[in-house]
């Protein structure tokens, strides 16, 4: 029997970036050869003097955090690194490094630092490239861990229920134990759960090494990221606080040593905790903040709006209060991303599981729930709207990523409410100026036209504030949505776009909006 | 029968201050004559075209702002307002009108801007008198309500459990209407349900001033203080934000015009909001978000004791995140003083009460509950030390107030704490370097001596972070303690005083030191 065309041309097969390229992903002897002249260039730099890091996973951290190592220069302008990123040779995840090694951003970002920065270091300064080989760890003086560690179940009603499976990042600290020189510093920036690099990481790599008969002591520190979507991107790993702790005093001078050739500790001084289980608390502690301070403000949100009040206004009359009262939260439609809805139950999962505590995270773990469930508040408004039932209506949703301008869908809150708007009957359409695929639900068309999206719809729900949507005069506006009601989830409109759409006549609702709500749109009391 | 000596020296009682000093009550037309004065003085100021503004209500808050209103001068540093402050003639009241009108500050406060505030008003400058006499609403041209307003039970387990009783708030504004000129201006300073200002004192004016034939409409607004204990008390009423609105335009006109006579505006702008419920939630908003903010870091604190981490450590490591980090709080004893302890509970009353609302504020009021509870966790670290059993012990407690260097001890959760140690049959001795009489607990006394109070216990709890305690050397406090164990309860004790006091055979423990715990102290991993 023959094989395909296609087969012949991609024996393995061919993996797709979320902009629709395909990368034909490489047999190993390919691999194998565009490795050695990776290697060449390594050892080249090494013996120049520099060091070789290695970046394991190409993800939304690792890629850029690779670029940003990638981009320092020794005082004489060479490069200070040569940086090699790592991903697997699988259709999820191969596209990534054929994304770095045409000088491309694997992510898009409204950040435009970002795509420049992995031209130049591809093209211009030769010092970053991306390969399968796991040969490559062999040659880095620092390896720098960024694989995917998530945990399986988003939604839980008790602690037992919480589940994380390390086995892929277990075999990822194998793979770099089997490979790593003994001198070799690893650096655990992915969020883990606390207690990770001393019970997980640390066991795997002695066991690896001593394998190996390395009888060194394994340097090991926890650096966790804190990279931030949106227009900060790059300065969020090259110009922002990092918190980190080692394993041991060597481990940490190590870690302190690499850290400050890459980002400016001059401006933002690194601050070292006295444990690695200290640090990778730290990350989960201060997500979990920000998500309960979230979720706080969400029941005040529903009170607001029942009893008419606009609570926009009354957060921002609150936020004048610096240092106590600034970082207020606004109503909104929900909460998205990998980290802020998991990190709280990963802190949870790591108490019991690593440590045998007995302690429950119960106000953080409830104030997770509320986020999670918080776009059902807007569907409770869409409803209301129309008319009590759903069934039938067609429900036009601007806004698919999970946070203004950028193209990130994962866990977006928009998924939450397409779930239950078609639970409840009714027919659906999206709309995202900043996304092509929805890689999450790729069943899910994402239309690039508003006009369309909106044309013929029984009610619109404004859900991201991209400046797409905040920019739309409000004739245009009503004369797109036609009779259609408008929710709006995330103050996407003023009060005075808000009173021409229900001077034009349609019904408008707002979440927060509560001087919007009595008998239909008053604006004024 | 023949009345007594000293009744017949004071007939109506004698009113005692929490310094100690006693005021008699003067009789009605004792205190109508000097009021006489007192009005005299008013239509004085008033005819040199200065204004007049009554205080009602002479409390933490009220006494204050009448120090302050009365500190402003024109341009030819003429005093701008006559200021008459009116409280209660009772023994629980008539002590602050005493104190005022001896140029005193009826409260102690570490601000030493305060009590020259009240000798210069009252001494030098003559603008500042107190009475009994509700004459004194007749001559106001503003009238600034601080009188209390308190629910009943602050710790529920239900919404429906929550008792507020507006009798005396009512009362208080049936005064202000009976005697009010048609023009004055009612600014409400108290902290109220939202919807009080338009739902209850507008109408009692309206009422009051329609039975006066009064046709005007009422000029009425909300401005809630933000007055903090501590250093900054003078400052937080003249150099700081404040938010406020009118229930009509002319009211927030006039709100705005008065409040620009005192308050810093160029440096600190006054900030309307479209409604008086608006301001009024807004209190209630912002200071529920604090008590969920401290709330949130207790049961971090419990996680980070069971799993060995300093969590003041990680704390620190991550306020570093300016504007949405800064201000986490650290673990601690508890939550005491007037405001956090109530205004979740206030907001909720209200919304069930004034509006009919369904929303339940649900994470907040759990929230105000495990702040209350906090104090039973220092409980359990003092019976963990005791050996499982405090009968007979005694205890030694190092602070009442409940905050740092003040002597305010409204709500102190050392009353908790002390209740729960009687129960349990442990002795209780408490100390307190800033209080000489514990106002709400005068049963207990408060020792004056740490020497006295330590010597012979069995355990002592470092429960507030007075300069005194911080301050004191590690070997003086292994010698007053004798051979007693020590719970740091509030991060009294540096590692090194910890370590120090351990390795004089003291056991030790701390509130959020999960790094002193493993087996007894160790402070190193």
């Amino acid at each position: 029997m023959s094989a395909q065309p296609h087969e012949l041309a991609f024996p393995k097969g061919e993996s797709f970036s979320p902009d629709g390229v395909g990368y034909p992903i490489p047999r190993e002897t390919e691999s194998a050869a565009r490795f050695r002249e990776i290697a060449a260039a390594a050892e080249a730099h090494r013996r120049r003097g520099g060091q070789v890091v290695v970046v394991q996973g190409l993800g939304f951290v690792g890629s850029a955090v690779a670029a940003a190592v990638a981009s320092v220069s020794d005082a004489a302008g060479r490069p200070l690194h040569y940086v090699i990123g790592v991903d697997l040779a699988t259709p999820a995840s191969y596209w990534k490094v054929g994304k770095v090694n045409h000088g491309e951003a694997p992510f898009r970002s409204p950040d435009t630092k970002l795509p420049a920065m992995f031209r130049r270091a591809v093209h211009e300064r030769a010092n970053l490239r991306a390969t399968t080989c796991e040969d490559a760890y062999a040659l880095a003086d620092v390896i720098i861990v960024d694989v995917h560690l998530d945990i399986e179940n988003r939604v839980v009603d008790h602690v037992d229920e919480i589940r994380v499976d390390l086995g892929a990042f277990e075999a990822a600290i194998h793979t770099v134990g089997r490979n790593m020189r003994a001198d070799a510093l690893v650096l655990v920036e992915t969020t883990v759960p606390m207690g990770a690099c001393e019970r997980v990481v640390l066991p795997i790599l002695r066991e690896e090494r001593m394998r190996r008969e390395i009888a060194e002591p394994v340097l090991l520190a926890n650096a966790y990221e804190r990279v931030m979507p949106g227009p900060g991107y790059v300065d969020s790993i090259l110009s922002y606080r990092r918190t980190f702790a080692g394993v041991d005093e060597a481990s940490a001078e190590r870690a302190r040593a690499f850290l400050s050739t890459f980002i400016d500790v001059e401006g933002h001084p690194l601050w070292e905790l006295r444990d690695t289980a200290s640090s990778e608390l730290g990350k989960l502690l201060e997500n979990s903040y920000r998500a309960l301070n979230i979720a706080f403000i969400h029941e005040w949100t529903r009170l607001a709006e029942e009893i008419g009040i606009n609570l926009f206004d009354v957060v921002d009359s609150i936020r004048v209060r610096k240092g106590t009262h600034d970082n207020m939260r606004y109503p909104g439609f929900g909460v998205g991303g990998y980290c802020l809805t998991k990190d709280s139950l990963l802190a949870q999962w790591s108490a019991v599981n690593l440590f045998g505590a007995e302690t429950v995270l119960e106000m953080t773990l409830a104030g997770l729930k509320t986020n999670y469930d918080m776009p059902l508040h807007t569907l409770e408004l869409t409803e209301d709207l129309a008319g009590g039932d759903l069934a039938g209506k067609t429900i036009a949703i601007c806004g698919v990523s999970y946070l203004a301008d950028v193209a990130d869908t994962r866990n977006s809150p928009t998924e939450t409410l397409v779930d239950a708007l078609l639970e409840k009957g009714a027919q659906v359409r999206v709309h995202d100026p900043h996304v092509v695929t929805w890689v999450e639900r790729p069943e899910t068309v994402v239309l690039q036209s508003l006009e369309e999206t909106l044309a013929g719809a029984d009610g619109v729900v404004l859900a991201v504030p991209h400046a797409a949507y905040l920019s739309l005069r409000g004739e245009d506006l009503a004369e797109m949505a036609g009779d259609a009601f408008v929710v709006d989830a995330q103050n996407v409109l003023t009060d005075e776009k808000a009173r021409l759409l229900h001077d034009a006549g349609r019904r408008v609702i707002g979440v927060g909006k509560g001087h919007w709500r009595s008998e239909g749109l008053h604006l004024d009391r």
